[in-house]
């Protein structure tokens, strides 16, 4: 059956809804939608929480991308109600059920706290994404087919930007998508931070397809501007946040020891639905029973481990107790990092479970990178101009990474009331490492 | 060291804030409550929470118990605050950190899914809460015996409403008190559910200590009674939404199984955090190491399960497709609703752990119960009026009991595109069911 | 031309929108709509505010009619594309464009402070809308012709409920309208009265036609309940408060010393504009050409009348100095009234002029009323139940009038510090006055 | 009386709030604050709109300078009083008064449509809120000299930057200032503009006092930046709008030639409140019975002015058909800008009164204008670095212009219907007109 058609038979007699705190409602107008919805891989998202770490920095952040996936499946419906409504000449109405799938699923194989556990594992949930979608086993798959033999292939190809329309793709993945638009506002939302907020509403009527993708209307061009700005603040405010990424920190080292003493010892307790990754021999199956619970109550367990090291880190991150950061200079301080480092390690600690640097850096936006396309405007005429040429601000924030690189260590040797506690062990390595840090930052203090 | 000396030197020298999207900003100005915050008894918060099976209605609502308990500290600070600037006669400001502490602790003993989990395990979280705050090997104990050694049991007192001072009692709880007004802005804002919102700043305004407790000024009656009303629409739409009623009904019935399969015949694959719950012999330890992420996992562990009826509440559970449901009026439906669940019960179903009747009920004001203190307005000559006297709406609500009785079965029997589907062999006792539903309640279909 | 087919050709290539604080947007999809709010006699509507002399309570509500008309459109026409949508079979799609125009009209014939400045001129808003209409020298009346030379007609008929479609005629004026819904949003908002929200969103999901009119579909029913309770709140909370009565009622008494001074004596200072309705003798012309700004200038001017009294009047209303009142009980405490209004006629003041009871009312709801329609809710299967039936909220507040009786008097007699100053001439009489104000209300001080 | 101890004796025994929709409360803790608010000159506030003829754009922009003035007020509340809490060392507390006053009353010089009538009398509005504040005969300056005989000229040097406190200057104005915070909020919120928002509460956080003025601590820096970002936003998207400049080139011309009526041939209908200012003779009296409705009322007169012109630019402005624009490039387009006014002065219109230029520019922030104290950030060690040296964004907007320049003529000359209408005796010079517009900008069609 072609998707157009299937489309028109698909369609529900009364429109569903969510009821959700950031779009009010999601409208779903076709079965296929409540059917991947209603899937067990889809459900699991409901476990996933959007944030990782950050929710251990800004309490309110404990959405799921369930609720995300939800929120960018709504913007794509209602870009493409628009399209279809204001650009019949510019934009394919079969491209609608595809369109829509992508926008829904595209998250579809994140796993626990993600970054840091992909890590651990070393593959990707953009590639998990496409193996649920692919994989006959799923169900996901089994209602997708429904359209076509060939559809899961093109709702894949959407995620892996390989589907040949550049409209639909861009509206998935670039530098100003469906993706981005519901995450900025819905991560503003929960968090409380105010500087994520865009006028999401005035983007989305300005929107508009052409021949090679997504344009803006040049009047719109503020508008653009903003999101990019409130992008780059929510990313210096939230996203970076130091004390998450101890958090993160804290988390990628405690798993690295758990690998490590389940490959070389075998010393820690068993976990069923764990031991496939630890192998490094897992099925997508395996995969999908993954969730933050999983992962916490393994953690949970962990805390009473034999393995010292492993029951501390663990302890440390299940009580929220991460590990403290300072910034330093790259380039520059490399020499004094690794001199802090060696103080730390030479107590009791292990240099490598329990120091770590962490960098943090994000392109606000770009527009010579092959890999990212430029955000254009378009004039009444039809004349394209790239967005940081219309605007200096995007300009000032374009093709520059932005972000710190940061030491984390044990919190005792970066809280300042030490001297005020009882006398320490540790006196005389505290004060040695506190004679590097003026301003809250790593400085040699012989220079300046 | 008293209170009053103790609350001056541990105040902190420039205050310290966590952002919460409700009320903007959390402000802390103690050290003693950036410690309690910082207990691991506190911490585990994060990981319950607040809604429990609401969270499959209302995506939104994915809030910790965590958060709520910093709201309910927050409102409480702000009338404390207030009382101290204009009440200096009415209230004893030496209430301070044991109104505080109280407020925040106030949820410290709630499990996973408590309502359900409780029920399984016969006790109560406010049980519990007592015991972790009195139990000499608790963080939070340690913390509080800070203040004086008779301190954990102030805080407790007040928890268990026999602290001397009705003041501090009610406005911890009573029936308009800092938890429920927490509560009650919090759900409205994740869930989207606007009939949530009511005017908390001018109820803090209005707010006002007396010699037997707390009054409101007469000027303030319409903020009062919209706050009543507005609790009242938050039960009738969110808190006893069907739909999450039937995921709590599904996790009832897997935990009692799982429970008998332990019991009975060791069965089923032991979950170490779970044994001592199921074996009836747990310790306040065992009890603060589980959360939400516990419970899920083993379920997770269980939709594998040898015992074919277990692994499918599992599945129903972890997937999300719990029992659906139909209204009865109590007290004269009694009978079709047995013949019903016969109906269910002579197919494969086992008619205990398949059909289920569930009520809810609320009492959304009360003046009369010895339990309830009324809640009195107070005119300029501090004459006081209950409430229900002096708002026709309020009285209308007074004392009546409002909720529902409802069937859970099966979805298959009462999703109404049965027909549409292959012939089944469930179709004559399908269409034997639905003989029974009118207008989505069960009715007798021979009377009108 | 059918309406039908004018609505087709008149149809915009691109929508316009007008951005609005409440509703986001307003989408205007026909030239016809656009070319309305064009007219002078809609562009009026900006120097008419909404709330009369409520702003001198609410500082924020300086909102005009005509933001509150785009908003009636508004919302009118999301329900209009929705029954489109939804109910091809119950809503006649021809009745699209009388709708839309009579939901942006209907408040066209507003004057300046209408509710007072209608009693000094005898005359009613709702008169002059269809007049204004219906007149062939506005230009709203020649864009409305351009449909058909009977469109006005029709406009004016759904104005007047004379028109013979129910569901048109109670989308736009029934005890649940397009109109009362913008107006509760709009007012809370711009007051900042939380109070007044109530979930529009779902309200626009459950409303829907059936053959004599408009109905909500059951499970809306506590959304529509909200409805209700929001209403009566706003009214007690904002639209009946004391202050804004009290410029009311001083507006009321130097818009009738003005009148009186020109039919009587010819003294003050002549007002081109004005004089048509002080000679009872005026057009519609005449009128279109008042606004607030007209009547605040006239009264500015009158600051400096010769006569003493109108000079007063004015310059309590100008720089905000009202009357300031006491509620009584009707029926019972009328004689202590006239006492009181004694107290103050007998000192320098002019009793009919400086005395003044307002007495205000609303019925929140009713369903016994001819000329109310009530409001119904649509089981699944076409039955209907009334409202009250199904909510006890409702109930409790149906039939019964609210609101209050209060004497206003200069402020000097109800100020509390009175005492604090330096000794008056009127001490004495300030005396007898306050010794029948018991708790701000007045009292008989040998009863109870 | 010291000033320190009037404001002991001032306090008022309960606080008193006045409902804001943008900051909830306004809370008012002396009774000098109150009595300046009931002052006749700070009433007449009400009456002087805001965003002057950004109404005629944003229809919801219809706020008063008084609601702003309340603001700019509490905000200033909220900063003395954090800074009384946490800077006791850094911060005079006798200056608590005298800023709250100043604060408040910064804006009381404002007339109708300020920018425009100044233009046209020849003065500025501080010039005028200085002498308010320091002429004997107004209530302002009454009640002010309550404090102390010099309090007034305290309170005037504040706004006239000669206080010799520089904390106190800047609160109140500066690049990032009390009013400027308020009314970026404000005017976000009346015109729905959600870009305008920034994080207000953070800001109010981080901003502390020093020795010279006032700072930011260094880690609020990105709050600061998006202040300036949000500034810069509105006043692209809003104060800059082409439409309301078009509203105001009417207002101008209309009122010049009002004046030039009046004293070269004194033909219009005189009107009493506005003689003075055509006649360049007016006192403070008369300057403070102007108010927005008075202005409106004479133009709503002019409508049927004998005067041709005056009647047509009247009617232009009263029903809301303004000049419409077109952009040009400054510099390199004058030629063809003069072109096109002589082709509209051709026909029937008058060059000077029918055409016209308005250039708008803006500059974000500047560090290096002698009269601009630039915003500096605080290190925790007291080290100051300046904002657009930690911010690639901020220094992208420093120093550099915004805004751009526009043609302002008969709006059928930028219209597109042109040709669909009946064929006009304009068609020529319209399409000579036309010739020179490209993608809605004036060029020279023969270059490029």
């Amino acid at each position: 059956m072609s998707a157009d058609r299937f489309e028109r038979i698909d369609r529900l007699p009364f429109e569903k809804v969510f009821k959700d705190p950031v779009h009010d409602y999601i409208h779903v107008r076709h079965r296929i939608i409540l059917d991947l919805i209603d899937t067990k891989e889809f459900q699991r998202l409901r476990r996933i929480k959007q944030l990782g770490t950050a929710q251990f920095t800004f309490h309110g952040a404990e959405h799921s991308r369930f609720s995300h996936s939800l929120g960018v499946y709504e913007i794509t419906r209602k870009i493409v109600d628009m399209f279809e409504r204001n650009y019949p000449d510019e934009w394919d109405p079969s491209m609608r059920l595809v369109t829509l799938c992508a926008a829904l699923l595209h998250d579809l194989g994140h796993g626990p706290f993600s970054h840091t556990f992909e890590k651990i594992i070393g593959s990707d949930h953009e590639k998990f994404t496409t193996d649920i979608i692919l994989s006959e086993e799923t169900e996901i798959h089994e209602v997708l087919s429904r359209v076509s033999p060939d559809f899961p292939n093109q709702v894949a190809s959407v995620i892996t930007k390989e589907h040949k329309n550049p409209q639909v793709v861009q509206l998935i993945s670039s530098q100003i998508d469906a993706d981005r638009m519901d995450y900025l506002q819905r991560d503003a939302f929960f968090t409380g931070a105010t500087y994520g907020a865009f006028d999401l509403s005035r983007i989305l009527r300005v929107i508009r397809p052409y021949k090679h993708g997504i344009a803006f209307q040049y009047q719109g061009m503020h508008a653009v501007e903003d999101y990019i700005v409130s992008r780059f603040q929510m990313y210096m405010q939230v996203y970076f946040h130091p004390a998450s990424r101890g958090m993160e920190v804290t988390l990628d080292r405690l798993l690295y020891r758990a690998k490590s003493l389940y490959q070389e010892e075998n010393l820690y307790p068993h976990f069923t639905l764990l031991d496939p990754f630890f192998k490094d021999k897992y099925t997508i199956e395996d995969y999908l029973r993954l969730d933050d619970s999983v992962l916490q109550t393994a953690i949970n367990l962990w805390t009473t481990s034999d393995d010292a090291y492993l029951s501390e880190l663990s302890t440390m991150f299940l009580n929220r107790r991460p590990f403290k950061s300072v910034a330093y200079e790259k380039g520059q301080d490399e020499s004094i990092v690794e001199k802090l480092r060696d103080i730390v390690g030479n107590l009791k600690y292990d240099k490598e479970l329990f120091t770590r640097i962490n960098s943090s850096s994000d392109l606000p936006y770009d527009y010579k990178l092959k890999s990212k396309t430029p955000i254009h405007l378009m004039y009444a005429d039809g004349t394209l101009i790239e967005l940081s040429e219309a605007s200096p601000i995007v300009k000032s924030l374009s093709g520059n990474l932005h972000g710190d690189h940061r030491l984390y260590v044990p919190k005792e040797f970066l809280e300042d009331n030490q001297k005020n506690k009882e006398v320490s062990m540790f006196q005389e390595d505290y004060d040695e490492f506190q004679k590097y840090i003026i301003n809250d930052r790593i400085k040699n203090p012989n220079k300046n």
